[in-house]
């Protein structure tokens, strides 16, 4: 899993009828201290998170898991809103 | 999810019978200012893009959900038509 | 999927049984200008790809749809011989 | 697979249900001689791997075996407390 | 699937029990060349690959598939022993 932070949101009208009904969140990938890394993605989202929340989410083929209907064809999830992050001194 | 741009049509007359039909399309992806970004991909569309538009595409294992066959040999599906990215003022 | 050309093949006596009779080929993969990018990859073929041919492979868990057996240990694998790729002129 | 270092925790109250009672660590992966590589991610944890361990983890949709909870949303998960990696002299 | 060197074994006591008796090798990634590309990764053996050897080998979702056991997490398994390449001349 990954940490990031909603940035955004998607609109789309004509989509995959799987899709129908879900939030698409503009996700920016960031490190472990909170700086972005790499571009943006869009994730799906099934927490309730918001804009400008820091969220766990998942990439690939286990992302439908968190939409809890099989066979929809996302590839990216948030499961989770961060509270904490906890790093060892090193 | 990733953004993507169509920027051309691939012609296969030899492939996977499981592909026969299958509108592939070159996918430019974008950053979310609309910046090319990456090498183009090839994903097949199932919601009627057509060269020009920008698109909500995923990539993987879940893309033969968007076709509706099971069993279907592509890696990348265009999922939607973008009407509109509301980015968060950082 | 993404473009490649075939330029060579792999020889492996002893290997995993689901892979005997398997035509492994090496595959470069191109930009859409048919430039050179990144490294080679092994892909099985099943469409009749011979060296020097500009092909569309998929990566990952659907190409042992490609082979039509379940459960064999590919992850790349030839879709479609390419005749033509149209893009749009920017 | 891939080595790495456990170097924190990530605490989430609202999460996808499925990841109730999960125990999330931040990972760095490492090279084979134990320099730091690339940014962390965050792991499941099912072996009782600690802070400061150096684990061998999956990535990906095989994730979930690792959980031996079907369909749950994680896509990486640490398989492995690793004792020793012998390297052949080059 | 790729091209690698077996450079090593990684010894992990504590493991996930579906791990427990498999052959953990340390995989060298090469280009067609024969030269080193990346960082090395840990793959499961299956077909008996030894240090030293030159071998193929798949990532991601079908590597249980080489195990011949099923929700095995594993990511990546050597699938053949590399007898010869032959790449044609550019």
């Amino acid at each position: 899993m990954l940490v990031g932070k909603i940035i955004g949101t998607v609109t789309a009208t004509r989509k995959d009828e799987a899709l129908v009904g879900a939030k698409l969140l503009v996700t920016q990938p960031l490190d472990m201290e909170g700086n972005a890394k790499d571009h943006p993605i869009v994730a799906v989202d099934t927490v309730g998170a918001g804009v400008g929340e820091t969220v766990l989410y998942v990439s690939g083929s286990v992302a439908p898991f968190a939409v809890r209907k099989k066979d929809v064809p996302v590839d990216a999830a948030i499961v989770g809103i961060i509270d904490r992050i906890d790093l060892q001194k090193p």
